[in-house]
């Protein structure tokens, strides 16, 4: 294998820098040239690419968002468009692609992979979503974001006695809403993996008022409901007053953590090796503090399971 | 004078603790006894209040939100209620209190004045809407949380080529949008002080575009209009689809930044000085690096005067 | 069991204030009480302890160092000592005791075990060198403070073109330095687990010369050498010139990142879990993403195992 | 004026880069071309330069460091050095120099005024040591980064009751010191412009463990000595153990800060307008929040002041 082509895709995640990087350098040991891919899907059908060079990644290990852009395309579910884009790396000659995003992007990577072009995907995505990997890159960083968010409304929170509801992202998976509601101490926590309940979350409050509470945090995934419709609930079904917060797209961005950097790099280094391993549909995680890679269709087939443990723990230590 | 009394009053501002610190602090320097009132003027009506010892204010010079509890009180423009907390602290020997709060809270204490009992305002807002002093307590860290939001965002915004509106607070005053308009290279600034027109919004989108700006991020003051109603303005007017941010509660929260610690322990110290010096009706502030008092009624007759210049260049170094 | 006790040993950790939490409210669930003990043995054994109620852990998720203060107390090793502590134990009702601190606070547990009092170990050290856990308590947050660090550094350096040598901490374990070097993008890291050559340390830098890269950073943990030192050898073998920076205590204070929130407060309840269900001497640890127990005897019998495939990682990666 | 020339030099300081874009887009509504030169002097004399344009300087705001690369180049000194410089100068046909930097910076461009070319000097340094103007680009990031390692030191000190010494940056100016003193509540404060005294930092101590102060910090200018030798000196006099951290250059790194992103900016406009209005050998500065220009022999003529007053607040505040 003498040329490959990374790409990131679907919606950015702090993280994917440092994977490119790694990407590139791991290449550059195995005499391998590594071709950027723009905008994801987009740019490698229309052929936006560029040469990469060890030092085209310097100093770019602690930068958020991706040096190579990214892009959301469906078009590319379209046979003839996915044929362009073979069509379109065997001429630059690259022999194989690694994808760095979401379990959304590893469609794509499966498309190709199926007209015989070999393909690795990389998790990088803030929901922790991705069938087959204990974590993906981006999650730490947006944990990190999150509870920074909460411990500022804290200080606003305990100086008035108040009551406050915050939404953090999350459309399927409520691995973030979760560890943040751990590790920020909230009162309740509300996920997609677990029925919702008003009088559940009413009663938390109330508990947590006998009991002398004198302010309350209430995490809420986007994907249950938004942070207002919440907040109608508990005053139309208990008279309770709230402030909502919606932490937003701030949750995509910034400086990727430590553990977010250290993953990345092993991803990236490992995918250079899976392709020239002469692996194909090939997914990378972590399990047990190893780098794996499974079958990539894995990854959107099952679905993810969150750590339903913690849940009961958010529950217990929050009253 | 042998005791005086300290509270804090509407919203909260990370300095607060900072400023109570060196009340107590510079009291003990002059022999004078402390008095800390909870829940601002509710807590002095209702007689909540502790003595506070220089032990007692250790390592709280870094906290956000306020070691004495605030509240909004309407009823203290009550005569009779305000006489109850003449009464209260007359019986509890206090000779003077220092109010930590912004312009509204300036009010109670300018009526207790009136009434004959010695006042001396603090300004804490993160609003800096304080006539008289060029600074308030609490202005800096929210600056700096809200240019570290952007910052993020800026991430996702350059990775997707997006279009984003970041609303933050500011109802009358539009120093937190424009400062940080500034600071984080926002390509418009929409504040109350200056008259907002859609065109002109719409032709600086426009104009980046041209110039092959990548990614654009608009800043608006709540106070002008929610960031929804922009993107519906811009959708509406132009076909410009955007991505609205609302930065909400977090910016009042935070450990203080070293500008706000510093100006809160200077504030603190000064507010003392001149209750001992017989001063009352008084509101401390920053002129010209100075720390300097004034009449409490300058502070809410006057209206606070935003920088001009400062827009200007926004709007120069965002072309 | 009615009533445990918790205390914090050794070092301080960024999280020991969230287990402590964790370990009063998981009990509170459970109908125990809990004693927190201050300064660690040597509270234990001067009877310096309090009841903690639900209310007292609150607010204190956040925040870093140890509510409970901790000590180095070398007298503990005597066998009086101990008996001594035990009975204050027994006299105040406690029937279990948990102990938050590294292998060496490990140690005294164990001591206690064997004299028929049960206990169960935490882990909390920035030094992640805690045999039979994949992590420890507070080697999260230290990660991200050194590199926080060094990205700083990298600004001086990029801007310089200069040659930095971090000191980071680590007296017989290497995985902070390690895990900043591939975090940071080190030029070459340092650590116990491998042996020092000089020679490779200067092929590294001369490398990097050669393939223009205009700066370096080189992380030694300072149980190989000090910077100083490091720093010494580089301009005596090849006249390199370099800058020493020794991050010092800073890397064990902060507040807590989400990981080590979320440990923190696994571990402190299934520590509780673990006295509960009657067993003694027993370590916690997080294994493959599940909390375990095992023998506290293994904790300081067996050598902590370093990540070896990550160290050529982070020598591949910088090239 | 068509063309003018922009180049940081000496020590960089955060808020470099928005000084840089500052200058390019004020320059560009001016219809002015800009230069920009790489490695300070050196690259002047070299004739290292590149055009910069409105593009270059985007999404620079934020980053630490100056993208034109900073250089000590005591060869400046020379006359010849400096013709070979304005000849290079007026052959690419710049008509004007803006040098950002320390007053050492000044000097070179004084020089070269001298001989006829303009040039205009902007004040950045972290420290804040410039005569002539309140405030320097970097050092209110700079306060920061000190105050947020104390923050993390204080942690530790507090949780084992130890006495810190902290060494921070300032050879002839105790500024940084001072101000993070405050800011940090530190014990006792030690700088240039107050003569040192051991028994008064001894005093201090035992005055802070009689009144039961658990820990304490003590910050060192370390142009008044190293936290080494002031720690000696305690051991020595009074037998006091202390630890020590030295800070190092971490101090000039980072995002810069609200304050700098917005002084940086107001002042790269100015420069440019000062030039374009025909004025030379002018330092811009701010006093009494207005921006102004004064002569450049001010500012390496007259000592720099510090607030003294500042230094008794933080004696007296941290009784």
């Amino acid at each position: 294998m003498k040329k490959i082509a990374v790409l990131t895709s679907g919606g950015d995640a702090p993280g994917m820098n440092a994977a490119i990087r790694a990407v590139v350098r791991k290449a550059k040991v195995l005499n391998i040239e590594v071709i950027g891919i723009y905008y994801g899907y987009q740019g490698l059908v229309e052929g936006q690419m560029t040469t990469l060079q060890v030092g085209d990644v310097g100093s770019i290990i602690q930068r958020g968002g991706t040096k190579l852009y990214s892009a959301r395309y469906p078009d590319f579910k379209q046979s003839d468009v996915q044929d362009q884009a073979i069509a379109n790396m065997r001429e630059a000659g690259i022999e194989g692609l690694i994808v760095i995003g979401g379990d959304g992007s590893y469609r794509g990577a499966m498309d190709l992979v199926k007209k015989g072009f070999p393909c690795i995907g990389i998790p990088a995505t803030i929901d922790n979503d991705v069938p087959g990997t204990q974590y993906t890159i981006g999650f730490d960083t947006a944990l990190n974001t999150v509870i920074d968010a909460v411990d500022k409304i804290r200080d606003t929170a305990t100086s008035h006695e108040n009551l406050f509801i915050v939404e953090v992202m999350g459309r399927d998976a409520g691995d973030l809403a979760l560890y943040a509601g751990v590790a920020a101490g909230a009162g309740a926590v509300i996920i997609p993996e677990v029925d919702f309940c008003i009088e559940d979350v009413i009663a938390r409050i109330k508990r947590g008022e006998y009991r002398g509470k004198m302010y309350n945090i209430i995490i809420v995934a986007e994907g249950v409901m938004s942070g207002t419709e919440l907040a109608r609930l508990l005053k139309e079904n208990a008279g309770i007053t709230t402030r909502v917060s919606v932490l937003g797209h701030m949750q995509r961005g910034g400086s990727p953590t430590g553990r977010d950097r250290v993953l990345a790099s092993q991803f990236g280094a490992y995918a250079v090796e899976a392709l020239v391993a002469g692996k194909k549909g090939r997914a990378i995680g972590v399990r047990n503090h190893e780098i794996v890679d499974y079958d990539l269709t894995e990854a959107f087939k099952k679905e993810h399971a969150t750590n339903l443990a913690l849940y009961t723990l958010a529950t217990e230590l929050s009253i």
